[in-house]
């Protein structure tokens, strides 16, 4: 971190850890469950994370009866059934393409957005880009709680839909499990490309 | 936050207030330049952010010389042109197609993984989602070395795909204009959606 060198405020090393360094996807859950306070309190941060005309396309199912989990766990691809069979909480994650019925009071100083999105050809799109930058946000906020997240997005979407998403206008774009992790939740940590394979400069 | 109820570490306030609730998303910047100190101190804790099959597809483009912020701005569209000719440091966020190339190092457990997706019809879909999710990452990451981020989507990407990504197999997912907040560098707060207009639970 370059906090040496600047004047104003920066994450301190801990939280860069938490969050990022030694924030691991878990495989494995332990046995401690997952309460409504702990999912508003990560809502309640990640909620002011930006979106496209403060659009805020992501909504979450929270599957906890085990009758809800019983329907989710066969359309998850076969690895990652055993783990959303057992981790304390699931979250379906998805993108809302009818944000735009909100933005009367979430975008107000354009009063005819909500208008010029009906009909807009683009808008399933701005709903699924901004609830995966949104589904980036959630996984730095189930962190910050202090838990681990198990994104994933082997499953299939068309059944995830019709089996929970019924009449909405939403589309999933992933399943995360949510808990502390248990034992052996990771193996070693794969590699990330170096600065210069992602970085030019023009 | 529930950091009273949590048995292990969780974010402090000032961390949660740097990251989400006090951050804002910059429309004017003070004139005290980004240097590439800072841009791989961002880079370097927002690479740790998971991806699917670790396949990591963003890229940037830092445009840093006067000529090439002068190629970029008339690509913006109208309301994003001025806040882009005068920021410290603009980068031109992309999705690489080309991710799987990288996939023996990155994914070693898979030997497959490159070959597989090579001929897959959704790569160009993976990658964007990805990329998006990591834009999320780099949002944070940039507010976390205490600078302010201004992600932009309003921008002809036809446009800049031609002009700054060549003959890669890059899409621009977004165009992020950071540096220290400037005069009147935001207006007052859009609402956030509410929890339960969000969270439904079964």
């Amino acid at each position: 971190m370059a906090t040496g060198e600047t004047p104003y405020p920066a994450l301190d090393e801990a939280a860069g850890d938490l969050l990022f360094r030694e924030a691991r996807t878990a495989n494995t859950f332990a046995d401690q469950p997952v309460n409504e306070e702990q999912v508003r309190a990560i809502y309640e941060l990640v909620k002011w994370g930006p979106t496209a005309m403060n659009s805020q396309p992501l909504r979450l199912v929270l599957v906890r009866s085990a009758q809800a989990r019983e329907r989710l766990v066969p359309l998850m691809s076969e690895g990652n059934r055993a783990k959303t069979a057992t981790a304390p909480l699931t979250l379906i994650v998805t993108a809302d393409a009818d944000f735009h019925e909100h933005m009367p009071t979430t975008f107000p100083h354009k009063p005819d957005a909500r208008e010029s999105l009906a009909g807009h050809p683009g808008r399933e799109r701005i709903a699924r880009f901004n609830a995966s930058i949104q589904l980036g946000y959630l996984i730095i906020g189930i962190r910050a709680i202090g838990l681990a997240a198990g994104p994933m997005a082997g499953f299939d979407a068309d059944a995830v839909k019709k089996e929970f998403l019924g009449d909405t206008n939403q589309e999933p774009v992933a399943v995360v499990n949510i808990g502390r992790p248990g034992p052996d939740a990771w193996v070693g940590r794969n590699p990330r490309l170096e600065f210069d394979q992602v970085v030019t400069t023009v």
